[in-house]
């Protein structure tokens, strides 16, 4: 008998009638003969009221409390869920994060799961029960208070019960049918791709895919937890994600996989930097020093009669007005003329494997840009993946016209499956 | 320095407004160099819509599920208090019932506590915080599961608490200034009660007076932990609950406490029952069986010439079905000739200690009845109380005549102060 870990969203539990839905759909997995382990978000639009009323009464809400308002939303969807599934005739008890072992850090509102004791899951398994967990949610191994994940928690809060009860696989149930080759409301003919490494799937989603965050894929990594990204309204197989292709039919791996945008970030240049030893070290260490994550970095070449040089880097616009303080009470130290904010930036990146052998990869994406009449304005790579810097205008173009040469395009015109509500 | 317990009701914590309202005041309580220690009931009509979504995904809800989805409801306001107060300058850390060591049995829906062990509040007081718990909810000794107390569990959660703590007081805020000499709703002039023995407290609340269950007042009676009931919205002083009337001023125990009525309960007469011994006990035993708590029993003389007589109880109207159905299924072991049920009484009860000393007292209740034209159709008395059984329809005209008879109206039309949206 296998064990699987099954994650629901939001959008998939929005109303009674969805639980309806999911209860069903769980209820199956468990009669093909599996142990099921389910993971939930809290219904719909939930999170979003509690953090309206937090607002409500405090304009900054301390982050314990914080968390603990938080948490209410899963318990609700959970209950709900365990109920659902009685109800059609099979036993189930659902449990808080605490409950299920999912031991975090101490820091509230985006905590780090540090270890998964899941004696009480493997006992209620034993005992012939379905098992929901609440996502999202842990408690703190010092304080033992109730703390959240941050964004994309439950999914992260499966592969890590997936990884702790050894399960065969972590199944993502979205309002999508998978991952794409690019976003589907960007690109009609992005198609659903089958099976993505491990590797793949994480240059994706650091380059703004959002079916699957970052950290959910580098801990399913780790692990080597085979995660199946599907809709919870279709029924269809959606995408595997995995250290390699799983089950008979072999799939060959693509040269790319995906051409992935993001347009949530914004780029600062700081001008007029003296071209010296430990100019760029000063400067980021200012960023770092206030908690700021920067994305690309770009250091133009220096003029020769000035000896000052300009330094690029994106990062996310919410740490705009942040990073822009933090240079400014360090410009004494640091010696630069001034600061260019732009948020008017998108990023596109062009993510596969293939890239290492196929040297061609770079000029062709490049042409490809060139041949939309999109301008470049900053460049970085790595291994698998290339990135550019356009204007926030020119990226959805741009991503059609590098999905088209890349041969991406699917046969028919709408790929996609959208059955919920948006993520 | 002092140790208050306080604890507020869903409807002074109605909405974000009812919150920052409800934190000035436990903050002017930590001001007044007390340690505070709030118990918090569910926002509003959150329960019930909560209730709501249950019965929209399962017709007949696990109890362990049940509770596990109405304890998000204490979660939220727990949360946001603790946020208010916060964010008022003073520390706050909320608490589940679970974190604030309150032990219950395993009966869900409608656990007893146990113990409390409220190692986490003390700390947390010692500490400098105002500690918010969540009412009506703690966590099973044997399986580790949340359960939740039943109705008016908040109350009971605060005497709790205040017990293992230790405090002086513990203060039932809720949106009427108080214990009246009788429902304020059916008599104009009833007039606040300034404090009350738990012994007549006890017997209000057993017959039908609504502002504290009986349970919580038999708790704090055990412990001896004085209960001031009073208004949130008003902050005037309410009605003290406890052995002696406490501080300087004297308050002489008034002979009637007040006047209680209940239209909730139903008549079950079984006609024709064979008069001889072990009938009755047939019968309760049918009725005890089902897990129905009755109320008033009345035998009547048995009529000579048949050897039969009638047997007449007072039950809560929602057992009405399962009591008729139980004795239907016993009917060939008792024997009986028929089964008549009435749910068109009420039931009217005179509350006092000084019954002991004032043999009048009865009589002049029957008096009172009769020149309002009242009929009895049972009566059942206590050490410090009569109850009588009237048509439901005669309740509202016996209260107010009784009430009048015995000296209890108050000199003005309007005593009372409704702040709130009901209980």
């Amino acid at each position: 008998m296998g064990l699987v870990v099954q994650k629901y969203g939001g959008s998939s539990v929005a109303d009674a009638e969805g639980i309806k839905r999911v209860a069903k759909r769980i209820v199956e997995a468990k009669k093909n003969g599996n142990q099921v382990v389910v993971v939930v978000s809290a219904m719909g639009d939930t999170t979003d009221e509690l953090i309206d009323l937090a607002e409500q009464v405090s304009p900054m809400p301390a982050g314990r409390e914080f968390d603990m308002l938080l948490t209410a939303g899963e318990r609700i969807s959970m209950a709900l869920l365990a109920m659902a599934i009685k109800n059609l005739g099979h036993e189930a008890q659902s449990f808080t994060g605490s409950q299920a072992g999912v031991i975090t850090d101490s820091v509230h509102n985006k905590a780090r799961i540090i270890d998964v004791t899941p004696g009480r899951i493997r006992t209620a398994l034993d005992e012939g029960n379905i098992a929901i967990v609440a996502g999202f949610q842990g408690v703190s191994a010092d304080k033992k208070d109730i703390t959240t994940l941050g964004r994309g928690g439950s999914d992260t809060t499966a592969v890590a019960l997936a990884a702790a009860l050894d399960a065969e696989v972590c199944e993502i149930y979205t309002d999508v049918d998978g991952v794409f080759t690019a976003d589907p409301r960007v690109v009609k003919k992005a198609r659903k791709i089958d099976w993505i490494s491990f590797e793949d799937m994480l240059e994706l989603a650091a380059s703004g895919s959002k079916v699957l965050l970052h950290r959910c894929v580098e801990y399913a990594r780790r692990y080597n937890i085979p995660i199946h990204v599907r809709s919870s309204f279709s029924g269809l197989q959606g995408t595997w994600v995995s250290s390699e292709p799983i089950g008979d039919k072999k799939v060959e791996q693509a040269i790319i996989s995906g051409v992935a945008h993001d347009t949530s970030e914004a780029k600062i240049t700081v001008v007029g930097v003296p071209d010296k030893p430990g100019e760029a070290a000063s400067i980021f260490r200012a960023i770092a020093d206030a908690q700021i994550n920067i994305d690309m970095v770009v250091q133009n070449v220096s003029a020769a009669a000035t000896g000052l040089t300009d330094i690029s880097f994106t990062l996310p616009k919410s740490e705009g007005r942040k990073a822009i303080d933090a240079l400014e009470k360090s410009r004494g130290g640091i010696g630069f003329d001034s600061l260019r904010y732009d948020d008017q930036i998108g990023k596109i990146s062009l993510v596969g494997a293939g890239m290492k052998t196929n040297p061609g990869v770079t000029a062709a994406f490049f042409e490809a840009l060139s041949d939309a009449g999109v301008n470049i304005e900053l460049i970085s790579t790595s291994e698998i993946r290339i990135s550019v810097v356009t204007r926030k205008d020119d990226v959805p173009e741009a991503v059609r016209a590098v999905h088209s040469a890349f041969g991406l395009d699917s046969d028919t015109d709408e790929a996609v499956v959208y059955g919920g509500t948006g993520r």
